[in-house]
């Protein structure tokens, strides 16, 4: 164990174990998910080299190997709970994706809600024991996010009761699904149901790709690899152009709507159904964010109390970098947020429960306005944990920058969720729309409740307009007058961006051009209320917390979250008149102290989220602070050492060139 | 021809191809710079697979030999400009980087300038012949910025007259060199000199790595490649371990300091000769952030007019993506941003070459503010336009993830210069303890001069101290106005610092303390300071350019440049009293309108930086906009598509498992 990362440990003044099951949710859940890493961690068939050492084609062949395996081993380990499932699959994936991870999130799951008892039997079992391998293809390689523009077509032909499957343009090629390329055997495959004539938008219907036999595609079916990307490497994302494929009627997933014999459509009971897959999906990239930016975190606290570099006073050993004030204010600020997200992440895990309960007795009430946060919680969490990995990375200068960090790895993989499921921009303008929404029920004189009840006018009309006409009242110590200002802040952006559009409105110009003419003001609201969100969620998780030591240092976390953010956005609160330009110094200043007091925590406070070396995969992140032997330890391994001589390259006109 | 492209591009208001020779310096310039680059493009020996579909180890291969061809061909084509070298290094290169770099850039120069006539004799000539490989070794696995922290050691032995070189612990193993891995057969070795029993210091010795015959270890030296990185995967950067390796008296570079044969240490007549190459590093770094971000702008801004997404108007066609006002407000801000860079580059490539005249005379008066100058901005820019491509990245959707956007290997190589030659907080400090000490000068009653001159006392005391105690002035749709904005920004947070240092002391710490306890103020002072000499910079050029049509549209970039600045940082400028709160409203109103004006010449401006595709190697940032066609084809080339079926696992227990 190196010194100086032991000293550190012993210089905490919480007990981290305490703080570890607040993070898990309770002792038992911590044991249990112990329990379920040793599993995997102890698995031989689950060790394997680096996969930063290979080349895309072994990491996507050892990682269909070792995603097939897996789902065997929950089998047999009896592991069925989605919370014990994703535990698993989070231990074993490490900072990796896997090519079967469609077929299991989404493939499976389709099947559950939207196929008819006889499409579940004929598909779910051989589905269930990896005969069927599916994946979920929507997104074609001109249209993304906008569903209507989707252009592959399905056409009933009830001469044959057949639907008959086409990519009518190169921009309706089916991009992106994971495990379509090479993995797959099935898909589910969204269409524009054409039946009698008339065009029913879209709908999902199971095609086979490939031979149950010989693995070889179907004749009509050109599929395969989309190529090498930023980070997916172990995923064979793949494309799909169909050729006058057809299939039979009975492919329709038809639980709702549904095609009749004769080719008549069966309108499905509600639309609504499908959202909470999406705010599902959306609630767990909250939580991963969360996860994200933890495991980045510790590599970079970690590291920074290792690393000893130039000099705070001449003549004395050099520092650990963490005790430069640039560093913590780098890293510290980011280990709140982290905690900030984990929490948010917990909180929209129960809110999703609550509702989906509600759902299945045909309550869909509570639908839009969690819909309305899932999708801005998502693009805020994202983009800022993005970043924040980032700094994380070159926190740790070069030797972030080498795969051995683990970082690039995070990064990477990570950094994919600000576009999918959702592009970020378009996420934050769906919020925006119940902002607004919301904001003009208000001003016509309907009472909110829920997150957005402080946009009603009643409280509208307490808040301040400007700096002179209304004394500050916001205390920079006290974390609930900073939930106050955030809320405030919020109800102020979302108001200029509705007074933009009525602004654009009386310029003569279409709604939809004053809506888009407002897109930057809308965002900006979106942001504004979603940070709100989060700075009141983790001030109330502090009331949930009894042990003096975790609660003391984690309100010193939540203090340091809230305040970083005003100081990065001092412009909102000072235009909106929330803070005065003194209170801004003192907010500087307080921000210092803040991390002088944090800083004996630091390592403790990552320690806390509790990630066993094999799923950091980190050289620098290591428990044991013993980076150096192991980096020189890993650089050996790379391939280009397997000789010491390459066998490369000696022109004709330059011999002497080894 | 893409017709949307082809619209945009008729649609412009100004002549492309002059604001093409502004940024070249002249029409003689591009037309040379064209001549170059088509030598490299019609080159068959330059021909070669994507990248992206290699292997790293093939991908080293491959660049090793590309890159010794390319010393080959420049002296067969008699280019030997730096200029020129470097243009055509950068066609060559497209986005990723030479594993012979260093010899190149590092090792001949450092011959050039630190070699005494007997060793430039010895080694100057294999050396330009390629027997000779070198790198240059200083950082340490342990040690980066740090000089003073180095540990290697050169032992001087006058028995036998012969230097022993040593890497006494794990953390002085030589860690990062490009080339050092497996090409290198010298390295330039940076150690600390000890002779007759004292320590003199870091001093350069040229170390044989290899055997010249069989390109194999020599006794002592332990060498290789240290595993692949977040980038720079055709590059073997190196480690070094040295184990009583012996070279001759003769091998320490001699130009300046020297050892005789008795080991008498002869001092170097001046420490300030080494300043001038690492100016000259960072100076080129900043016009590298201009090309890159250039780069990356052309991708996404010529993508986001092909591309057609969801819809403005309910029933009408998808629009282009560039309509979207979000998407001008993540990509016009950049485009006006890597513009800035680009002359910023020039500037100081102008003022480096003006200044070493200077220096070569004995003259130094100047390097302490260019070496001050050079600092910031290189971590200023920096990190802003790397940030600024992953925008660019995540404004392409989904398909900016994928490989064939090219942007993930724009990011992944530049990104490295926020660490390389200088990580960037040092360079902020750096920069901020010039700032201080001109700012100490001013208050003890010198005047300064030069770009710092905003600093004297004079010009501070007119300087507005708060809201109340004086009107605003500034003008938002003045260029020169706002130009004065960011200097009295920068003048009053250098005075923060200054005040916070002040403070410190008070409480009685050291000086150095007080420095580290405010280290986030200086951060931010030399940021104000960077900002506002790229503004100054910007300004300054509109008034070298004299056709109408490219001055006006430079001047909205201008404007636009400006403008978002003070928006992103309004805080800092409501904080001084720079602006009222009422202008702040206004900012935001005359971007939205700057961005509108901007769109029509948005295509045109990025065809104005003149890349052409094989240097892009983008299929999102074709010339032509025909997207979609050549991504199917490039995903067709995927190497996980040589056979239709991978002939991987199948697992006993899943024979069914194709």
């Amino acid at each position: 164990m190196n010194p100086d990362i032991t000293r550190e440990r012993e210089n905490a003044t919480f007990n981290v174990e305490k703080l570890t099951h607040i993070l898990d949710g309770g002792i038992e859940k911590t044991k249990r998910r112990r329990e379920i890493e040793s599993l995997v961690i102890s698995d031989p068939d689950f060790q394997s080299e680096d996969l930063n050492f290979l080349s895309r084609s072994e990491r996507y062949d050892a990682a269909v190997k070792k995603s097939a395996q897996m789902i065997l081993k929950l089998r047999e380990y009896g592991i069925s709970d989605p919370e014990e499932i994703y535990c698993y699959k989070s231990v074993f994936r490490g900072n990796h994706q896997e090519p079967l991870d469609l077929h299991l999130a989404m493939f499976l799951p389709t099947l559950l809600n939207q196929a008819s008892p006889e499409q579940m039997e004929t598909f779910f079992i051989p589905a269930w024991n990896l005969d069927i391998i599916g994946t979920y293809a929507q997104t074609e390689m001109g249209h993304g996010t906008h569903l209507r523009g989707l252009e592959t077509t399905a056409t009933y032909d009830p001469a044959t009761q057949e639907f008959v499957l086409n990519s009518p343009t190169i921009t309706s090629i089916k991009w992106w699904p994971g495990g379509l390329g090479k993995t797959s055997n099935h898909a589910i495959v969204l269409a524009q149901l054409h039946t009698q004539g008339k065009c029913h938008g879209l709908h999902a219907f199971i095609v086979p790709l490939r031979s149950m036999n010989t693995h070889i595609p179907l004749p009509g079916v050109v599929v395969g690899d989309i190529g090498p990307k930023f980070g997916f490497d172990e995923v064979d994302n793949g494309y799909l152009k169909l050729e006058n494929v057809r299939i039979p009627r009975e492919h329709m997933l038809m639980k709702y709507a549904k095609v009749e014999a004769d080719g008549t459509y069966v309108k499905p009971p509600s639309a609504k159904l499908t959202y909470g897959t999406m705010v599902f999906i959306r609630s767990m990239i909250v939580g991963e964010a969360g996860h994200a930016l933890a495991k980045s975190c510790t590599i970079a606290i970690r590291y920074s109390s290792v690393r000893h570099q130039s000099e705070i006073r001449p003549g004395s050993p050099e520092p650990q970098i963490m005790d430069y004030q640039t560093q913590q204010y780098k890293l510290f600020p980011l280990l709140a947020t982290a905690y900030a997200y984990k929490f948010v992440g917990q909180y929209m895990n129960q809110v999703y429960h609550r509702i989906t309960g509600d759902i299945s007795q045909g309550d869909f009430s509570e639908l839009p306005e969690l819909h309305a946060l899932s999708a801005g919680l998502k693009a805020f969490t994202t983009w800022t944990a993005s970043e924040g990995i980032e700094v994380c990375r070159m926190a740790c200068g070069g030797h972030g920058y080498s795969r051995c960090s683990a970082l690039p790895d995070i990064y990477v993989n990570f950094v994919a969720t600000c576009t999918y499921e959702g592009e970020n921009t378009v996420m934050m303008l769906q919020t925006a729309r119940f902002l607004i929404k919301s904001y003009q029920q208000a001003s016509a004189g309907h009472q909110l409740s829920g997150i957005v009840s402080y946009l009603n006018e009643s409280e509208r009309r307490l808040q301040p307009q400007s700096v002179s006409s209304r004394p500050t009242v916001v205390n920079v110590n006290d974390l609930a007058s900073l939930v106050e200002a955030y809320k405030l802040r919020a109800a102020k952006l979302v108001e200029v961006a509705a007074k933009s559009i009525q602004q654009e409105l009386q310029k003569r110009v279409s709604q939809e051009d004053a809506w888009n003419n407002s897109a930057i003001d809308l965002v900006r609201a979106s942001n504004a209320h979603c940070h709100y969100v989060v700075v009141k969620l983790f001030a109330a998780k502090l009331g949930e917390i009894g042990d003096t030591g975790v609660h003391s240092v984690l309100s010193t976390l939540a203090l340091l979250y809230a305040l970083q953010g005003i100081q990065q956005n001092s412009g909102d609160f000072l235009q909106t008149g929330l803070l005065s330009v003194p209170q801004l110094s003192q907010v500087s200043q307080r921000l210092k102290e803040l991390l002088a007091q944090l800083r004996p925590n630091a390592v403790a406070l990552v320690d806390a989220f509790d990630y066993c070396d094999e799923m950091l995969n980190s050289v620098l992140g290591r428990y044991d602070g013993n980076v150096y032997e192991h980096m020189f330890e890993w650089a050996r391994r790379s391939p280009l050492n397997k000789t010491e001589v390459r066998n490369h390259w000696r022109p004709a006109s330059l011999p002497h060139l080894y």
